[in-house]
């Protein structure tokens, strides 16, 4: 079946007149419907003010370079403002005594009955810092990451196993959590250069707070940056050399839970009468909740008052501190905040994100909060507060499972045990799940249809975490840069961990947190996978449109997705492909760019081995196995 | 191609231990798979307590009759417990290296990643009354439906237009709403027969409370019955003797506004420093929100704790005292409960419709209650406390664009001018949408998708309201079978609006609250209307199965969609068809019922002229035009 082009409209500039109105401002919106669709006799678009249907009269602009635009003024009724296109049809082109109607969404064309919750959305809440939008991340687990020369005069605490940077790591317990590589603050700092070179503008460090384990996430104050790490002095240096060279850096915080070591927790352990025994939910007889009945981590209870303005609320909360001079973080990445605020019949969750955010608003509103909501965090993404998350679903776990290669290779776990089908990010699947390129392009669809444009933005694609096997252990040579092609780009934050540009490997979250190895750069494939990633994250930076652009689809199946990315500027067209066989895709030339195409002139490959040709109006791309292309394109022409 | 059955679960007594467990119980769930399906390694359920999921490993109870059964024991975590199933298949069935997994939710079996959203859920919410599981629910706009011998000697107030029974409605302002037929109250008690001999058993009144209009939505207190209706001790004579049938009757409320004319309003208007002021939105210079900008319905401000305690909180409210004695309403249906406590940056709706229930179930937990949201009402209906939704596109809307004939005929707008492009259920599409047997079974999937079993049971299933055209308007003959049959046989509570059995017709909501045309009951088309409606409503109330049973889709396209109905005592095949030319649609006996069928002994024919053949372990129903029918076949077995 040849692909035709349809109407389309995104949250892209070049559709919207702005991604971050405020309650109650007109933002223009425009349509483009190809010039080939069958006519129109009117086009309106359905907002839904205080859930109540209204209707906009959009006005046709005519016909430029193949596309009929449409365009609509709309009010910004409430924060999360959702609407619709509604194409009504001539009935004269397409016969029958009724006119035919279609809606366009962020699923796509429907004929049929469409739910609210797959509008397109305005949102009114205060603007996201705009860099977010530029960024490429990279999560750094300060342990493993590089070890400065002051690391060697500090004392090993009681609960270290020290290693050496080249052990292997250990993950049984207890050395999964004691095993002590050494790396600190000052290590980060020394190693900038290298992100720099690598094209990253955004560090996420998981925990710098003390803790008594090498991941920190039960640290016993959000007071200090822990002295193996260098303290508060080395947060400064690092903050401070990274806004030098036009880096931010993020923190972490959980606010599910705190450390049992933790001095609010031990205080309210200690004094029955302390404010601190309102910040966790103690019984009668001194049981607790604690984050999936794990004691060492005891469950905050946000109903405490007392316990929002320590942490949370307000310039003098652990959330303002860190943001504000002279430590001067950009940001927080929010632990487990899934389950933060739920507990059996409450919920508290957005009102707790919601007061996060506006404290930060508050004291530094040029800084970013993402939300750590692994699985479908769609309901919390509301616009309210996180302006993203790390969440798999909607990228990651389908690239692997189109990508990715079961190897049946054994893993260790925390007791000790051999495995041969380990858990699939936390599911208990037996394995990593089949999926096919056509499965992929599904899933992306699936939950962004229900993520406001701006958030879907800000949404990270890492294909690997410090909590999850590496992708490199499933996937060699090609695939990689496959995966590696989408994750910069598609729409969404593209998140390093910390190594996947050395091609280190792990069956597990434990056993990926390798020290970094920085000594074998020179070694070819180290060498090729880092030109790998400098290429990509390069093609990134220089090609906003791949941040910020339209998001259009215009191909799959089983083995290939194509798409482009658009903005006025230029169009970048993107093939993905795992065909066993050499296979030649062909698209109509319409469907891809509307003016007729020189590929002499307005085609330049950026990446990949595929062939272009266009013939007879067709655009046939042919390439054999693994293969990921991309080509630059002239932009889309907008009526002014 | 030929359906295959697929594995099966829903939120009915065959798979759920209970639909109304509280927090904390444990539920015992079952899922069916055929017995032909590929080998299953392993069957858990997913749930996602606290948004963090959890997994519960199903047993294996063997297969009987044709079905393999998996049974797990989950533990209700949240008031709104989502869950899925997850299928591991064994590879040596499949071959492969890695086992496929599948998940089943509420949008049926997936390969990939789906989302929480379309969870099954169970809900620990109090539970409604089960009567409402058994309604057939009849609504009745007062002025229309029959006059007592006492209206005659009732003054008629200033704004009405006196009309005799036999006149035309008249359309155009402000006849619309001025022209005044007279029914009231008494005449509902003195036409309770008819309603039984229907087999009606839920009556919804639309308001009873004084007003200024012939429709009541513009009270002027919700502390009277209004005298034209026969005052406060009509309604307790309707009540008295709709319950001494065994019938409930339930009222009428806008929670998101009031008229001006309301005392509430009036008092607000007359003291600026009155109680009263804070119920509504005023601005420092008088002005005030209003629905839709209309001033004489202002907006209620639910931030009013006093508003709040004279509506709808406690004992005293208003919402309390007409559940009470001497009145004894049964329930409430809330008009634009989708507006309510929600203006721009405010969204108290989740607030006020808690406390509504609260208080409903403090003084009278054996009643229900329904929200009028006419468009997408999904995210309200979490079960928090709407029992149902009068709602149009999962049901209503879908069922016209498949089965009404657009006339091209005009009807009267509210200014007199004649209109031949009405529009569809208050939304601009030019006429009545083009859809089919497919597309209406897709939108009862979309939107169904995302409710819980039970409060899916509770939305509402007209044809038509007192804010619509009339069904009838635009089909005949059979097609009004399809609708009126499908109305009665798929979850939802079938809802006839007054009239609806006499075959009125009308081409807006105006026109069609004809008064009733009790004297036309012996005209033959009338008669067999009403003889429809008998049958369908009874096949209802007789076939519990058509209220709470299995819902399961065996087939669908373009004229045609089946289904089934189960429980253990039976089993009611469903098959309704618009197909223009005689065809047979073959079904493997499998699919429908897992035993051998004997035709003769197993199967007993409901409804309709379709004729049924059983041949080589296939089901053939061959029909032709507009038809539909229905079986009675065996329960289904479960493992005990």
């Amino acid at each position: 079946m040849t692909p035709e082009p349809l109407p389309h409209h995104d949250g892209s500039p070049l559709h919207v007149s702005t991604a971050h109105p405020t309650l109650g401002e007109t933002v223009t919106l425009r349509l483009r419907v190809p010039q080939q669709y069958p006519e129109l006799r009117n086009v309106m678009v359905r907002s839904n003010p205080d859930h109540e249907p209204h209707w906009d009269t959009a006005t046709d602009l005519g016909i430029l370079n193949g596309w009929r635009w449409w365009q609509a003024q709309v009010k910004v009724a409430n924060p999360r403002h959702g609407y619709r296109w509604l194409l009504i049809h001539d009935e004269d082109t397409l016969g029958g005594s009724a006119p035919t109607i279609e809606w366009l969404n962020q699923s796509g064309i429907h004929s049929g009955e469409v739910l609210d919750a797959e509008d397109f959305a305005l949102l009114a809440y205060p603007a996201p810092p705009l860099w977010l939008y530029d960024g490429v991340m990279y999560q750094i687990f300060p342990d493993r990451f590089a070890r400065s020369a002051g690391a060697d005069s500090r004392e090993i605490p009681d609960w270290a196993e020290p290693a050496d940077w080249a052990d292997p790591v250990n993950p049984v317990m207890p050395s999964r959590v004691c095993q002590f590589y050494g790396g600190d603050l000052d290590g980060v700092v020394e190693h900038l250069d290298h992100l720099q070179q690598l094209g990253i503008n955004i560090l996420y460090l998981t925990p710098f707070f003390p803790g008594a384990s090498n991941h920190r996430y039960d640290a016993s104050s959000f007071e200090q940056v822990d002295p193996l790490l260098g303290g508060e002095e080395a947060l400064i240096r690092l903050t401070d050399a990274a806004h030098q060279r036009g880096m931010k850096v993020i923190g972490d915080l959980t606010t599910n839970h705190s450390g049992d070591r933790h001095e609010w927790f031990q205080r309210a352990l200690a004094e029955p009468d302390s404010d601190e025994r309102g910040f966790y939910y103690f019984t009668d007889d001194g049981d607790y909740e604690s984050w999936l009945g794990t004691a060492s981590l005891p469950k905050f209870d946000w109903s405490s008052q007392k316990l929002r303005r320590a942490f949370i609320e307000g310039p003098d909360s652990v959330v303002a501190k860190w943001l504000k001079p002279p430590f001067n973080l950009d940001g927080w990445r929010i632990d487990v905040a899934n389950m933060t605020g739920r507990l059996r019949d409450v919920d508290l969750n957005a009102e707790v994100r919601q007061i996060l955010r506006r404290t930060m608003e508050e004291v530094k509103p040029d800084s970013i909060l993402l939300a750590e909501s692994t699985n479908d965090a769609t309901s919390d993404l509301t616009g309210d507060a996180w302006h993203g998350a790390m969440t798999y679903p909607s990228f990651t776990r389908p690239l692997w499972a189109w990508l990715a290669e079961p190897t049946g290779q054994s893993y260790t776990t925390a007791q000790g045990s051999q495995e041969t089908e380990p858990w699939f990010f936390g599911q208990p699947l037996a394995g990593i799940p089949r999926g096919d390129a056509h499965s992929f392009r599904e899933a992306v669809e699936r939950f962004n249809a229900v993520i406001p444009w701006r958030i879907r933005l800000g949404n990270m694609h890492p294909l690997d975490t410090h909590d999850t096997a590496r992708f490199a252990t499933h996937a060699t040579g090609e695939r990689v840069a496959v995966a590696v092609g989408l994750q910069h780009s598609l729409p969404g934050l593209p998140t390093l961990f910390a190594g996947d540009e050395f091609g280190l490997t792990g069956e597990d979250g434990e056993i990926s947190r390798t020290p970094i190895p920085w000594s074998s750069s020179h070694q070819p494939e180290v060498a090729e996978r880092l030109r790998l990633y400098r290429e990509f994250i390069g093609l990134r930076r220089r090609h906003p449109v791949l941040s910020t652009g339209a998001m259009r689809w215009l191909f799959s199946d089983a083995d290939t997705i194509i798409f482009i990315r658009e903005s006025e500027q230029e169009s970048l067209l993107v093939f993905a492909s795992t065909s066993p066989d050499e296979q030649t895709t062909s698209l109509p030339v319409d469907l891809v760019c509307s003016s007729p195409l020189n590929p002499a002139i307005d085609v330049q490959k950026l990446y990949g081995a595929v062939e272009f040709r266009v013939e007879d109006d067709h655009l046939l791309l042919r390439s054999g196995g693994v293969r990921f292309g991309m080509w630059q394109l002239p932009g889309v022409k907008v009526p002014r």
